[in-house]
């Protein structure tokens, strides 16, 4: 017996298909699904139907008519309706489509662009917001980092443009990139500039806001998660501990032109965790670099590689040993190095059994 | 043109319709179905599709087989494939469905412990994982910080414990709160451990982890939003630049007891960030010693409260007048305070007075 799996709030009605692989697992999809979603939702969508040819004698332009049906679905009158108070709903709406001036405020709608982190890489760590964002995004702009997981999250339709390094090519410079959004956002196109991590981090997101606020165009700034609480998640890290680290430094091991400016002397502390982001290229001389201002060579060091990735990697080492132990491992990037006596909170190894354990526990209990 | 509203996790596909009458409902709903399922969805069902005839023989009962794979999509197995160790998933399984009483062993299975960092207070600045965590919890475990919002995200039927400090009375302590999360997940429980921003980062999720691997609890580590990238992508201000700062460095205000032990003159560099958590009390202080150590007194900060919050404030000042901006303009916590020549970035109000101008405000005026 095959229960049909459909939610229905005529008229949304939602499918779900497991295309027979797994019933059970279609019943439980639709049962959250159902328990999702607003009892009156199919209210809404006959109340939007309703004022629809009004809406497009009055917002002929596609892109903003589209603008104000979103913003209708967020608003109050929508939230009205699926409050079960129709008449009061119908009534505002018939008073805003006969203003002429909320909708011009719509119709002369300029572009816009969403700086969005998009994390480490797993999809399942966007936020909830950079989703959004990607979901109602007319074009996306993306980097090296960002891997097909992240971009099928975007609608079908949007436009996509990879600006990151492709095989014997340059990547496009900040102002080629900056001459993009730009250009979309003129268009009048909702633009999102997707990044790995967190804009603001090593992002240079600061470059591309400060670019597109002198040109007036409205910036959407969206967080994300930065690779060092992805990388001390995977490795059960602590980046700050009471006894251990009461501060963290986030630095990169790549400056403007080469080596950066770092203070070095300034991260040798004992009570101090140093995050080295992109610093696989100059681990062995960040290692010397502190050594020489008095950190301890014994200092645990941690080098996670692609993490919250399937293909991540973890090595535990010493900071005497950096240089080395990236080297000889052959340690790929993306990768974050943690180096600070927390790492001896987290043995990888033997996170790595504790995990491998999991199910086999429960399959011998 | 129309863009089928389809969620396609093959071989789980979920359609969508409106019946035509509301595309733009359509897309919104396809989001929220989107954001709502693990990424690897598609791979749960493949895998359960690749162990079914073996189930059926082992379980020829059809209702009893209906239970086990509830079980299975409730356990451990289930949730190792969703992180993507198929592997591992594939030999628990292989082990559970080669022994009698597969049923019985899967019923005995222990609880665990997710720790989740629910970011800075907009529940849509959860991860997709933050989400699911909670979704499939049975106890939630939570602090002060954690509002309404993001608590309504979990199950109805979850219970919901607060740890944190009340009117008048003491917080439970750090033990007490270790021996809350041994006790359920002892009971077989899915405990959500929820914890503001990133529980590595200030979050002393280290002490959690490190108690319950003791106990060889399964744990589970989710990472979050932390405050300081919270509140620099509401106030527009990046945390590292080119040119302005190629390191931040995340500090508290509040050590174990009281001070904390922070080389203060290690972070008065100009090329440097300082992120301060937890600072309001000790403001003025870390001002001085920042300053008596070389960082000038003309060095921009902003001080950030409730990041992403409706009731988000963002000041601006100098290093030399940061206790008195904080004392005198009554900022009240939690807040992030950025020091450093990167506050220069964003001018607060410019972001402000856009935000006013967004669409949505247009349609719902």
């Amino acid at each position: 017996f095959i229960t049909p799996a459909i939610v229905d709030r005529d008229p949304v009605v939602i499918g779900i298909s497991t295309g027979g692989t797994a019933p059970v697992l279609a019943r439980r999809l639709r049962a959250a699904i159902e328990a999702s979603l607003p009892s009156r939702l199919g209210r809404l969508a006959a109340f939007a139907e309703s004022f629809r040819s009004a809406v497009a004698a009055l917002v002929p332009d596609g892109q903003s008519r589209r603008a104000f049906w979103d913003a209708f679905f967020d608003g109050p009158i929508a939230r009205t309706v699926l409050r079960g108070e129709e008449r009061a709903a119908r009534e505002a709406m018939l008073s805003l489509v006969n203003r002429r001036g909320a909708l011009e405020a719509l119709e002369a709608q300029e572009g816009s662009v969403a700086i969005v982190g998009a994390g480490p890489g797993d999809p399942d760590l966007l936020t909830l917001r950079a989703l959004t964002a990607l979901q109602s995004a007319d074009v996306v702009v993306y980097d090296r980092l960002i891997g097909p997981e992240i971009l099928d999250r975007a609608r079908r339709d949007a436009e996509r443009i990879y600006v990151g390094k492709a095989k014997g090519h340059h990547a496009a410079s900040q102002d080629e990139i900056n001459a993009l959004l730009l250009e979309h956002a003129r268009e009048g196109k909702r633009v999102v500039r997707l990044k790995g991590g967190d804009p603001f981090i090593f992002g240079r997101g600061g470059e591309e806001v400060e670019f597109l606020r002198r040109h007036r165009i409205a910036v959407d700034l969206v967080p994300g998660i930065t690779a060092a609480t992805a990388a001390a998640a995977s490795a059960g890290i602590p980046l700050t501990h009471r006894r251990l680290a009461q501060a963290v430094t986030l630095v990169t091991g790549h400056g403007a032109e080469g080596e950066p400016d770092v203070d070095w002397a300034a991260l040798a502390g004992a009570n101090h965790t140093v995050a080295l982001y992109m610093g696989l290229t100059n681990a062995g001389r960040v290692a010397e670099q502190l050594m020489s201002n008095g950190r301890s060579p014994g200092t645990p060091v941690a080098v996670v590689s692609k993490a919250s990735l399937p293909d991540q990697r973890i090595e535990i080492g010493r900071l005497g040993e950096l240089g080395a132990l990236v080297r000889d491992r052959a340690i790929a990037g993306p990768a974050l190095i943690v180096i600070g006596e927390v790492v001896a909170q987290a043995d990888a190894g033997q996170v790595k059994a504790w995990v491998e354990t999991l199910p086999l526990r429960a399959a011998t209990a």
